[in-house]
């Protein structure tokens, strides 16, 4: 059984960065805690997130698992207004999800678990690390929108931290100093390239006072580390790198 | 003759509930109020709306008809700021409404009323009563928004009013029970059911905060009634039954 | 060399003034200010803006010219906060603009301005002359929005002015009489014609509470004159009459 009461701003942002990756996803059912780990179908992103039980108003839950259509999810948060709650509840019978807001009930099957694959997290131990709130990343990536590139490249070294894209015409950047970062750990200068509309993606769906922590070096996978629901859910995001002449 | 003065707002409300029905609309003038009849193309849907005079900041009228264009009245309300005022005046010989705001004035030809049909409106006495705010009949509607079906149903019992739409995978409602209802009278479980977009479109014209009669019972129409204009016009919607099985 | 910081805010303005006439534009650079000439390819429309350093919060410029992509400067404008000023460096080595905001840079390579030609000013006295608010124009220009025509016309006379759009069944104008103008000089009734969506465009883009001076005669093109970033810069512009029986 699965029964949790969840404040509909909570439930927003979780299903935003979850939808970066997937559109339908299997959630893992524990009784303290619900377990999601996804891989975009074109394999080059993955998201882990564990949301304790204190993420919720209330939690009750038995050992299992359950598919969810994400858009579905997302329509019945616009139901809700500002401070309302949620209840979610599992009818393994009839094998639907019932969604309750106030006086409004919406039912939807679940979706198929079956076929969807538990990838495993790659064990990644990567030497550079810097953090910086979400916002600030994100208006980096506005200010790459309008260049013709599809990559990103990140550069740190002792001084600071650089995101930048460019091609033959044009050029951006955010260039962050290391007075204003929130940890900076760089031996030497390392530079490394990603997808650009991978990174846009995770970064915009994070709300932009979570301070993001990423995790890169050359020709490897960025990671991105970062807490959600005040703490009480934490998150990792794998983005492939771009390798250089690909 | 006909000249009469209006907050721009409460034209905007009148406007808005006559166009779910039709496009172009007759106006019925007497010397103390305007009489709106219609029925929409499909014949599925008919509006009846009686404004007196005291809706309007000024009115001088004699009996007579216009044929109005909502599209050009809606596009000149826009122009209104929040507490300005419409005079609206008919100009017989040249068969032309003019519409001032402030130093704007918006001349237009009338729409040709020969051919426009006066819907009868059949007397009916229905035996099921709700009485509703007209935002939570918005919030059922949208919360049915992303099923795929047509139509919607209408129940109701000594214990309350339900809405609700479904097909094999989805289902949401909306569940109001008695403590909760302005007024209910249902003498035993009924059920019926309505076009899903037409009841919609009705409901979302509605300002929030009206309370909504509705009245029906199984395979009749449905009648919602309700005041606009601050209790200065009364309005009442006939909707066709959606017979099971059509 | 040119190295100048500028509001966002006033930048802005600026921007989509000139880009009312065209996409990419030259900028003749001075010690102490900066100049704008454009003609539209139409060739219906001039603009011609001379910019002092006092617009500028910093201003280091020899004599020169650069030649600017208008679209890549608003979408760099977008990436500003309310308040956030942005430093504008040309580097003549590399041909390119830097534009910094805070901690992004956003460099892009200049527009070639061999073949953008240097449009004279034709010397103009008109003799008739109303002075009005931006706000009050684009009031009246969407009142003409609706009405199936591509002209409106001007007429003034010791009364007032009127603004006018008209075909057989649709009419709309903005009347002011002489006492809510800010100036009016007419010696007679004179009445002229222009394009509606030139002179829409070019009057949205002001800011509502500038006062425009507009100064025409029958069969003579209508010259706008008015002020931007705090009387620092000062427009005209120059919109061809339409004659009639064209």
């Amino acid at each position: 059984m699965f029964k949790a009461e969840i404040k509909a701003d909570t439930l927003k942002t979780l299903v935003n960065v979850i939808s970066t990756v997937v559109d339908e996803v299997k959630i893992a059912i524990h009784p303290d805690s619900l377990g999601i780990r996804a891989i975009d179908p074109a394999r080059v992103a993955m998201i882990n997130i564990d949301v304790s039980k204190e993420a919720f108003v209330s939690f009750e839950a038995d050992e299992g698992e359950m598919g969810f259509d994400l858009d579905k999810i997302k329509n019945i948060i616009k139901l809700a207004g500002p401070g309302d709650t949620i209840l979610m509840e599992h009818d393994p019978n009839q094998g639907r999800l019932s969604m309750t807001i106030g006086n409004i009930i919406r039912r939807m099957s679940l979706v198929d678990t079956n076929g969807m694959n538990d990838p495993s997290v790659p064990p990644l131990e990567l030497g550079t690390k810097v953090q910086i709130n979400a916002d600030l990343l994100q208006k980096g990536m506005r200010a790459t929108e309008t260049i013709d590139s599809d990559h990103i490249k990140m550069e740190a070294d002792s001084e600071g931290f650089t995101l930048s894209c460019d091609n033959d015409l044009d050029f951006a950047s955010l260039k962050v100093p290391a007075s204003e970062l929130k940890a900076l750990e760089a031996q030497q200068h390392v530079a490394s390239s990603y997808s650009r509309d991978y990174f846009s993606n995770i970064v915009k769906s994070i709300p932009g006072n979570v301070p993001v922590s990423l995790q890169f070096d050359p020709d490897y996978p960025i990671k991105l580390l970062f807490e959600l629901s005040d703490g009480n859910a934490h998150a990792s995001y794998l983005l492939a790198p771009r390798i250089e002449g690909e």
